[in-house]
């Protein structure tokens, strides 16, 4: 890569902007590199280095960058109704058929669509759906919820407070720790030496089942999960954990929110991967990301008809369904949906995802033989790479390996993301064998190069 | 109007949508009006019916619906490049040029964006920056948040917290209650027979002060205030309010937020109105909104150079600023604010707020010749009847009085908004004085009717 030209923009930016995961020991003399254009699988920055997008932005521009039908849907749905209040009785034609086709999509009874404008937002609206419905019950005291470490739930408040990852709590205060709880991250990679795959599935089972005993199943109202968890990591339950888990939280009167704002549209070769692929339906369904592929913010929490039918009764004379973002079903952020799933059916995408998935599964695999690489783990085009000091302890390799990694990539035109002590793959879901191939080798080829340089 | 349509639209909205703001004990029954169409001041319904928006969509469609040239702008950044992720040391043209101009029209040292999807995020923002800000200066106690009775701050469940609207909270949980406190609304409608706006606004610095102290200074970290209370019934302070509150919370070294999501970008003829309109700069400024005259969904969250520079500094080593939504900068969404800015200024909207503004206070004045209508308040594009049972008790109309003359307005093609006793009215800020006559003339009307009727 060519060495970054200190443009007007780069300038404004430093001086100006506020970014999230801003590490200030070298921010004010790095600055920002500026990406400027976008198309298909690539991004450009300002210097002009054209870069593979293994990331898809951050999980979410499933269908490519830059796709002009999408331009021209957005532009037109501007041009019709760019916006009016979806509260009190009033709607718009995409917020209405975007409502229909999710919830003829998405797995059983999830008819019922609450519109935000994006993952964090959607979360923190489940919460807030979660404790209005025991109340409507008259189940005033079940308002806990349970988490798990390493989950990754989005940046509202409540979202940061749901979260379970110990490097973002820094600095924050966690005001929902009276009813947020956490149990162990289902990481396979971490379980202990000599449990086998079940029993490590019993072993989170167990826990999670003792902690609702312990805060008392008449406090505890509902339990959220990832189906695989992203930003904590890419990491893959033991088989049937997901099922078991929904168990037992109907056996506790309990609600299942599944966070599936890395998961939906495409990313496993499903539209939901809930069902699909965990055969289990969860009684909330949260997802943003690539239901617009990034395009225009929006996000959607899904509930059942239980759940609405509970809800759907004024709470008291005169009362109203206080609830809701003046972007409640923004037209344009759904007419972007729309088209953004119409795009994923008539050019096949999912089935894209579904054959070239496995590829990228094999092929990364190769990466285990690198004496750092202790895991390489996920499910279709979503990969994490753990890398290790010791293959043997598992124990993170340290210093900013994967920061050093993300830009050798980076020198090699591929856009991978550091996550700690590991490297996530979450391409957009149109990538071919040979761009697979292009990811897997810049990482080996960075790995080798910083292994020699150490 | 004519009758509504039972469409395929309106049979999957009133099925699978679940709306902010739904009164159950109809909604199935009437399902929701389908707004189809939107250029300028108008806006058509599903049945064809032509609607001057007299409430600005919901606050924030400034410069009129449906322009071609914002559509054109957004099409444009979508075929550049329409997301990129901003974490970590990435940035994009239009968030960096927004963010310059922002810090250069507003006031005093606010020279750092934080962005967001709205108004709730920016507002949520805010408490978790002022909590980390206090954390890093080391003041581990100081956290508690001051808002205020019938002040509206948005609805994730943070937000929602902040917000002290009666009504809004029926059914549902306030997590924040032990870190958000509530005074006295600066309501002069409400205030006492015979004290005067000064005493009154004695009364109210006394009570923050008392307040303060009762929770202890060392504990109370921030203020948060509209500048004019737009949900809670356009509530215009006593004079010198907001610049006394401003000087208590720096005797105790507390921040103030002011929440400028309805009042900035002209809706009271200045890009922000706490310097310009009431003498303030504020230590966070919140917006949304008219940011982008709701054509793509965009928050902002401003703050002095002197909370950045506490912010901007590794709070560990190797520590990062964990904190932000994926749709950061969103740069379709940082693009149409910045062609809606360009709009704004080319065409001298802010000057036709400044001038029609005061048309529409003196012409809506004249409505307190009927007798259910015990005030009239606002200042420029933004207006709240009072309608009221007795004129001399100023008690509440009741009795669903506003949803009837909301009704009323919509049979002669006007959108006013409805507000527990009060009727709302915020237009697109391009509205001309024959429009301001339609639309009071329209309030008139349907109050006059009404009351025949009753």
């Amino acid at each position: 890569m060519t060495a970054p030209t200190k443009s007007d923009i780069w300038r404004k930016d430093r001086d100006h902007l506020l970014h999230p995961y801003t590490d200030f020991s070298c921010f004010r003399e790095e600055g920002s590199q500026v990406i400027e254009k976008a198309e298909g699988m690539y991004v450009t920055d300002q210097d002009g280095n054209r870069l593979l997008d293994g990331i898809a932005g951050l999980w979410c521009v499933n269908i490519g960058h830059g796709r002009k039908d999408m331009a021209e849907a957005i532009a037109a749905q501007v041009m019709d109704m760019q916006y009016y209040n979806p509260f009190g009785h009033s709607t718009n034609i995409p917020a209405s058929e975007l409502g229909a086709k999710l919830a003829a999509l998405a797995p059983g009874d999830l008819n019922h669509v609450y519109y935000t404008c994006g993952g964090s937002t959607a979360n923190d609206a489940a919460i807030r759906l979660v404790h209005y419905y025991f109340e409507m019950k008259g189940q005033h005291r079940k308002k806990k919820i349970i988490s798990r470490d390493a989950g990754y739930h989005g940046a509202t408040y409540v979202a940061a407070s749901l979260t379970g990852i110990h490097g973002t709590k820094l600095g924050f205060d966690r005001i929902g720790e009276d009813f947020i709880h956490h149990v162990s991250a289902a990481n396979m990679y971490a379980k202990p030496e000599g449990m086998s795959e079940d029993e490590f599935c019993d072993f989170l089972v167990d826990e999670f089942e003792r902690r609702i005993h312990q805060l008392g199943p008449d406090n505890v109202a509902a339990f959220i999960a990832e189906p695989i968890m992203g930003a904590g990591g890419v990491l893959v339950a033991p088989k049937g954990y997901h099922k078991r888990m929904y168990d037992v939280c109907k056996a506790y009167d309990m609600l299942y929110i599944a966070d599936e704002v890395v998961t939906a549209f495409g990313r496993l070769g499903e539209w939901f991967a809930s069902e699909a692929v965990f055969g289990m339906t969860p009684d909330i369904l949260v997802c943003a990301k690539g239901i617009t592929s990034g395009y225009i913010p929006l996000g959607a929490t899904m509930i059942t008809s239980e759940i609405y039918d509970v809800i759907a009764h004024p709470q008291c004379e005169g009362g109203v369904f206080s609830m809701g973002l003046t972007y409640f079903g923004h037209p344009v952020a759904c007419a972007a949906a729309l088209k953004n799933m119409e795009i994923m059916e008539s050019e096949g995408m999912l089935g894209n995802a579904k054959e070239v998935g496995p590829y990228l599964q094999e092929t990364a695999k190769s990466l285990l033989n690198l004496p750092i690489v202790g895991d390489v783990r996920g499910s279709h085009l979503m990969m994490g790479i753990d890398l290790v000091a010791d293959k043997k302890t598992k124990a993170p390799h340290g210093a900013g390996v994967s920061e050093a990694i993300f830009k050798k990539c980076l020198d090699r035109g591929v856009i991978v993301r550091p996550v700690g002590d590991r490297i996530v793959i979450s391409p957009p879901i149109i990538i071919n064998r040979e761009e697979c191939d292009m990811i897997v080798n810049a990482i080996s080829e960075s790995i080798t190069e910083y292994l020699a340089e150490a």
